[in-house]
């Protein structure tokens, strides 16, 4: 039974997030939904589950179906169902075995956080409005701090039993103009995580924490030391890799 | 009585345009319906009028008020009302005599056209999407050709007995990626001009008429040897210069 790779990115706005909930309207509903004409039933997997509101650039899909489908075929009547919110890129036949989640080897996630006086009517939905002025410098060195293995318990919503420990490759801040980009990017986060890091880092660059006591927030195991998490409308799954 | 200047900015999807009508939702309507309540009736004028769902980076507004107002609590208060579609960047006492649509010097836009395979979910409310790929040369071979002073009726919606001459100070294509960015500047535009503009350009970039033929275009001073109007949505009036 063939497995198939389904590449695809969502304004993840008009969802509540990425798994199929009964009497909700998820992303992975909808796709299912649409699929179904040409699979029947179906079982999705998926690269990085993404909280209600979050948006996806690139995410990845897969599921196995004894149908033998035309991809390209299927591919654009998705993307016709769909209405121009999810988008498929790409649908083809992956190689044995291929496990859109556990054959993925990073993710990277993308949060924009704007500092201007007032917000941008045209970015709205994309972005956290923080009246600033923020301080770049401060945010990168928070930032700094999250690199390498660490037990980010502190960062993540409780999952009792589960491990926090996580290994993040580089995070960083940039600016460009009055609209700051937190790239960062691991194996693997656990829940929340990445929203929390942006919390504190912009803690950090309104001066109320220095970049120093991530570290201290970090060893406390504890999600009460950390600063909540910033909201889902500025986050990005960015990119997936594989292999 | 004092004249106030008003710098804004605003996402048009959910307006019927800028000019205020009966029964219908547009910018003009929500603004003065926001400033009745420091101003009472009052009585705008704008620097560039815009179309059903045309955006706005940076509009200018004026009006007279005998009131003293205090701007920066009025300000305030019109952000907190608007509800982030509207954002108002400043207001100020304005010079004597400023008015904002005859004081004046020069009008930018930008349209954005994509032309990837699929659309981008997370701006496909601020590009038209034209699935390629397009040849920006010669996108941009046919920009050259409206630069300088013509008559541009055959690009304009027919306003009977009205000049349709207009100067353009420059038009450009710059490729971003998928992303073609036409940037023109003009003391003003007649109605409809720059959609027309870009439909024309796009019709070059397929390859469907040659960048030399648009001057013909103009020369036939006629609606129907134009090529219609690109999408509302693509276009952003980006920027109004005074003295």
């Amino acid at each position: 039974m063939p497995t198939y790779r389904l590449d695809l990115a969502y304004d993840g706005r008009g969802f509540h997030g990425y798994a199929r909930q009964p009497e909700t309207r998820t992303i992975q509903g909808v796709l299912e939904d649409a699929l179904f004409l040409h699979t029947g039933p179906v079982a999705t997997v998926v690269a990085g589950r993404t909280d209600a509101g979050v948006h996806a650039r690139h995410q990845v899909v897969s599921f196995d179906s004894d149908r033998d489908l035309d991809v390209d075929r299927v591919a654009g009547s998705l993307n016709s169902m769909l209405g121009g919110e999810v988008v498929v890129h790409s649908l083809v036949v992956a190689p044995p075995g291929f496990h859109a989640r556990f054959s993925a080897t990073a993710r990277a996630y993308r949060y924009r956080v704007a500092d201007a006086h007032v917000p941008d009517p045209l970015a709205r939905h994309l972005q956290w409005h923080v009246p600033g002025p923020l301080d770049d410098m401060a945010m990168s060195g928070a930032a700094a701090s999250f690199e390498g293995e660490h037990d980010f318990a502190s960062l993540c919503r409780r999952a009792p039993g589960k491990s926090t420990v996580r290994t993040v490759h580089r995070a960083s801040w940039d600016r460009k103009g009055d609209v700051l980009e937190f790239d960062i990017a691991a194996k693997a986060f656990c829940h929340q995580m990445v929203r929390s890091m942006v919390a504190l880092c912009v803690e950090a660059g309104r001066g109320r924490i220095a970049a120093e006591s991530i570290a201290t927030i970090l060893e406390a195991r504890d999600r009460n030391a950390a600063r909540g998490a910033a909201p889902a409308h500025g986050l990005v799954l960015w990119d997936v890799s594989y292999g």
